[in-house]
């Protein structure tokens, strides 16, 4: 017996969800006043909230000419520099650099070796001068070669502990407060949200349920490849391989949103080149389309490069002028953290 | 704010489905009313109908020590000849013997080329004589080198006017009727349901949704590369190409599900030796896990092949002896169509 498009997703949500609480009721209170109060509270009034609220009223309003069926809505959002924190390095490459030292007690003949010998000297001015080629060195040597389960172990150990040292938090308390608040309010709106990320989808996998309520198979990355085998007692398990399967950045982002969702999203958040395909894929579709970029203005609250709009430049999370000029042209919203936002960390007054 | 693992999904598929409906006490009344009436009908009473039964209440009740939190119970499901009909060939394999006579118009120096040749000459002893190479040729010449929204047009075509011959239907209509209400048992139970075939991923694509209730975003299959690019009016779009990225078939399937879901199965079920590594990587998880074999014993209704069994042998869907003993060995529970389906489509009276 086919399920209808319509029937058949809508009947599993609902038992899935209702198999997950105790009473309908009670959570029915409690979301109906969440929707209700204020979406967006750590937004100020401008153009940006007013495109989100824009773009929601018409895709979700039946009697719109935009209206989506809930099965089509995706929302993608890029992670570094657009969820969370990506200066002064990302995330990812510092817990690659932290996990040298283990790396080199178990292989010991690297400690002489490039660029090895380099991160042991803990000499920073060094490090920040390490070539591309040196950090997927490093990345190969951290991230791939063991079990898919002893990976996930490490990473969600050091993400326990490790701190940034600017606000001295753990570095998944630095996701951006009104950003959380736009993930809340799509889902809200019936939106499955995926992240789209050009760092490495295991990683974000450890953490994404806990800091974003996005589950590990909403999920986009950069991804190697994994081999099947079977320990001594005849039991299997995945093997993580260098070979890379996935960039998950630039076209490749589109190309993942092709290969693991199957849908063009009607909204996308970036903050850098690397979203700019993703951005304009999503905003090519049909009907109200929703593509944002944050603009990284604050100096003072969080950190200021563009090189667009004469902010200083940067290798991490570039914004060119050129991408600027581009969101302008097609009808994209910038996101200025400075102008925009009230505030921009949960833990702030 | 960081919502909670239980918290964040729940809310969102709660949300999503009220987004969905009219009413929801009209909705409620629909699914109760069928989740209480005769869960899987059309099985017989026997030890397979029993294992889903029993796998269900072990890892949905919260009184027991095999519970599974709602946003962990994934199950998978192989399509061709455990969803649906896989013989004489698969289903997708003559929608590319199909499409021969079209690209050889458009590139008519192929009429005279090998595997090509036998192809249009409609000659079927010839055809089943071609090498898994000559059909592979076929394959790439007839599912790449078009847009991705080239390629679903032409798929769905002719999925709404092709007919199997021995049913004279549709092939969207020879699914297994029992095999629909395991998909709807474990949905009105929370599982998020996956096909994880050996199939082109973007093949299934076009009408899982419709057949199974089963989204895009929830197909993992055989998947090849896309290419973005730009189109003369500088529309962006994507270009299947020959690259081969996941060959989900054997340890691809556990390798894929990884890629794509990044959670172990609770549930999976298959037919064939392409399975094995699916369901042994599902048993092998801690809890209650479900590893379930469709056995084509039945002739008459369907087909009969294995070689387990003393069944006929084939090459398509091959359920070895050795496949039959690991079930057995190793807890995986063996559907007999002949013995353990009433029916076998929705179609029969």
């Amino acid at each position: 017996m086919p399920s209808s498009t319509f029937d058949g997703p809508s009947r599993r949500l609902l038992l899935g969800a209702l198999a997950a609480l105790p009473t309908l009721p009670g959570l029915l209170g409690v979301t109906a006043a969440q929707a209700q109060t204020a979406p967006l509270a750590s937004w100020n009034d401008g153009p940006a909230r007013q495109a989100i609220l824009d773009f929601v009223k018409a895709t979700t309003d039946q009697a719109s000419s935009s209206f989506v069926p809930p099965p089509e809505r995706i929302a993608t959002f890029d992670q570094d520099g657009t969820l969370w924190v990506e200066h002064p390095m990302y995330t990812q490459v510092i817990y690659c650099l932290d996990r040298v030292p283990a790396v080199v007690k178990a292989k010991p003949e690297l400690a002489k070796v490039e660029p090895f010998k380099t991160v042991l000297s803990g000499n920073r001015e060094a490090m920040a001068k390490l070539s591309m080629h040196d950090l997927l060195e490093i990345l190969g040597a951290t991230l791939t070669g063991m079990s898919v389960d002893e990976f996930n172990a490490e990473a969600k150990k050091w993400l326990d502990t490790a701190k940034d040292p600017r606000w001295k938090r753990p570095y998944t308390e630095l996701t951006y407060q009104p950003m959380q608040e736009v993930l809340q309010y799509l889902r809200a709106n019936g939106y499955k949200i995926y992240i789209v990320t050009g760092g490495g989808q295991d990683f974000v996998r450890v953490y994404s349920e806990r800091v974003y309520g996005i589950p590990p198979e909403q999920v986009v990355g950069s991804a190697g490849g994994t081999k099947y085998g079977y320990d001594k007692n005849g039991k299997p398990f995945l093997t993580k391989e260098p070979k890379l399967l996935l960039n998950d950045d630039n076209a490749g982002k589109p190309e993942g949103i092709h290969l693991m969702i199957g849908r063009r999203p009607h909204a996308a958040f970036g903050n850098s080149t690397g979203d700019r395909q993703m951005l304009e894929y999503t905003k090519a579709g049909d009907g109200a389309r929703l593509s944002m970029l944050v603009l990284h203005d604050d100096a003072k609250r969080e950190y200021a490069y563009g090189p667009a709009q004469g902010l200083p430049d940067t290798k991490v999370g570039t914004f060119t002028q050129a991408l600027y000029d581009e969101a302008k042209k097609d009808g994209w919203t910038v996101i200025s953290m400075k102008n925009d936002w009230k505030r921009i960390f949960a833990f702030e007054a």
